[in-house]
């Protein structure tokens, strides 16, 4: 099994519990000297992290929300000058301004140093292409991957996305090896290749993909492992938290794991904000410990999870948590049911027939219309198997989420193609 | 006068030219060694390169073209193996594939290096905000550019292209002091603030702008400094030559200057291939002196300037070329004129009422179609303006090329708007 910084990923817990504790300590008083905004909202919440004695006393310090990132904007969370802030990424607000994220060259370092982790975890190595086919720009998804195949020394292709045919060509040309890219569009690229009657098996050099920016089900990753002959690593991040690399799958693929050298985890009930314990469900809130620029106290990601505190196979001794189960943004209601768009598409990808898009769409609160495009094979005139393989994903999807939907059944190539992130819900209701 | 690396930048002549002859040696043997299309050439040619005994002999050597650059495609012209590169980037060939020039850990610090002269060289330093609305990808600009200013310790916004309501959102957020743009889109942010009826003197941080990766003539750079009131500097570079940074204006802008101690430069007649005298107008042919992944012998740019040999009063002593005046391969012919696109933009950014943008149509080899937009305030009903303008500009194109043209007088908004390189000339002649 190899390792990029073996000494750090396989320190033994009470070690690793100690230097969290360290970075905890410091960062706290960082911010509570460095940053107004933060040492108002300790002194409100009544605590000082000189009071700090163990790692479990995080629990009293207060929240940092996406809100708090617009007071003082754009630089007011910073413990640093402007002048010591070497990148700006942003990430789509909800309101207007987009979330403005501040990286020191430490922490373009640190990132870049926490991927090639995960890149060599899972068997990556010198002598790899890696065609990076997200956006470059003000995400942070393209740049922190490719810094940090950089400084593994992998050839990285600067593909960005979309553009299919090229991509294609650059496969065959260059002899990639690892795609970095979308759910959504790694399907699409699948389809493409085999429309053209392209065997990605026998034709290209491609290894491994590691996936990302999208919510996707172990059902798409098999589907597109299985087109493209690859092995496929969940990968998950935030630009608040440095973009990509946060917690990565190891070769076992039983959950990712979170350098917790770097961050601090917990999870908490997204109603009431209360710690819950290790494997319970609920939302993931993460601490930066080694961050300098810009480090975020209990920043409330929204995503919905689990810690796996098991010890993994892989030696590692950083916890794990489950894929991601869905954004407590993402959740929609309809018939007063909480429904999130990952247990569409697991049932979906699960169904014989159904091909690669497909679509949510909301024009009320009591009905879920679910467009999906199936084989194109299935369309030859005879009409039972239609009826057959609607009345099944209809009744599966009842069975996932207790809601019925109005299911249409479409040709491929129907749907709008993403070569982004995918926008798979489509709400036209206004309240 | 600041300097990023003044040892190397003011290096007396005598010394920088045994410098080159010393590293000149080094990269002939080396391609010599390691490629066999190289050596096959030099064979050819009957060179070798242990008989280089002065600067002067490289003339002996062959010319490397684009076409080379598809012999043993993609990785024939690596002196190292494949598991040493870290990057690939690719310039759009006029054949189907594209040019691929890779780099290795060392040519990518290297590049960095050479534009942190540039930028310290214009005053640009740690503190300033430097916005790249460049393409992130395969196009070299957008990244060597990035690297660099990381490297000065310049905070970078990875904006890239297009999107003109949110390049000027974060310039006014994030106060950016340094765009890094193509002309033509410059023109058309500068002409997006003043609909806005946004102040950049007065809104805005700017204080400077590198134009690249189209050329542009002196009238256009004016127009742009006036209305944006910034100082523009010129910056030349090659996909094959690292991208942007072989050659910069210092703050005298008396042409720009090449790195010497990085590219050997020559001028040639590009007809012939006879070495020019400096001071000749030619093509410029580069060899790099520097680089490790793939070195480039005599490569030929296919970009017309001449060298200005005469010391600089920056005190750096290091040649200058002049602006690029065309490409070989930009050049159109219409009535049997040679005529450069740059010839009509030098013209037309010249005269007061038109806009930022025009175009150049070429339906047959007798006529050129000049389409132009003016100013709004023109179209005003009285149409004696209008012809005393349009005779104006056919009278000041046809004294710059002597070719009468068609002239066209446009609504501004009416031409395509360009976010990356400007399609200036649309030739829809057959042969």
């Amino acid at each position: 099994m190899p390792f990029w910084n073996k000494e750090l990923e396989t320190l033994p817990r009470q070690k690793l519990e100690k230097l969290q504790f360290a970075r905890l300590k410091r960062v706290l008083t960082r911010v509570y000297q460095k940053v107004p905004h933060y040492r108002k909202k300790f002194q409100d919440a009544g605590v000082n992290p000189s009071k700090l004695k163990s790692l479990e006393d995080i629990k009293c310090f207060p929240f940092t929300t996406k809100e708090d990132l617009f007071v003082d904007y754009p630089y007011g969370l910073l413990t640093v000058t402007p002048e010591k802030v070497i990148r700006l990424h942003t990430s789509s607000g909800t309101t207007g301004k987009p979330k403005a994220i501040f990286f020191s060259k430490k922490d373009i370092n640190n990132s870049a140093e926490l991927i090639a982790r995960c890149l060599v975890m899972t068997g990556a190595t010198k002598g790899d292409i890696l065609q990076n086919s997200m956006t470059y720009g003000l995400f942070t998804g393209a740049f922190v991957m490719h810094y940090g195949a950089e400084k593994v020394g992998i050839l990285v292709i600067p593909a960005g996305p979309g553009n299919t045919e090229r991509q294609i060509n650059l496969m065959k040309d260059f002899g990639t090896t690892i795609l970095h890219i979308t759910p959504s569009y790694a399907l699409y690229v699948a389809s493409v290749l085999y429309e053209k009657g392209i065997d990605p098996r026998k034709e290209l050099k491609l290894k491994r993909a590691y996936l990302g920016a999208e919510p996707y089900s172990e059902e798409t990753r098999k589907k597109i492992e299985n087109m493209l002959g690859i092995d496929i690593y969940n990968c998950y991040g935030l630009t608040e938290m440095n973009g990509p690399g946060v917690g990565f799958e190891c070769p076992y693929k039983e959950g990712l794991h979170i350098w917790e050298d770097n961050f601090l985890m917990e999870i908490i009930n997204p109603e009431t904000g209360a710690p819950l314990p290790d494997g319970e469900i609920g939302e993931l809130v993460l601490t930066t410990l080694n961050r300098e620029a810009m480090p975020l106290i209990r920043y409330r990601t929204r995503d919905l999870t689990r810690i796996i505190s098991e010890p993994c196979k892989c030696g590692r001794t950083h916890r794990r948590i489950s894929r991601i189960l869905g954004r407590s943004d993402d959740m929609f209601i309809v018939k007063g049911v909480n429904i999130f768009p990952q247990q569409i598409e697991q049932v979906l990808m699960g169904i014989k027939g159904v091909a690669q898009n497909y679509q949510i769409v909301l024009e009320s609160y009591d009905e879920m219309i679910v467009k999906v495009e199936i084989d194109r094979e299935l369309f030859d005139g005879k009409i039972e198997k239609l009826i057959k393989l609607k009345e099944e994903i209809v009744e599966k999807i009842r069975s996932a989420t207790m809601v019925k939907p109005k299911v249409e059944l479409l040709e491929p190539g129907t749907l709008p193609v993403s070569e982004g992130k995918a926008k798979r819900v489509i709400d036209k209701r206004t309240i």
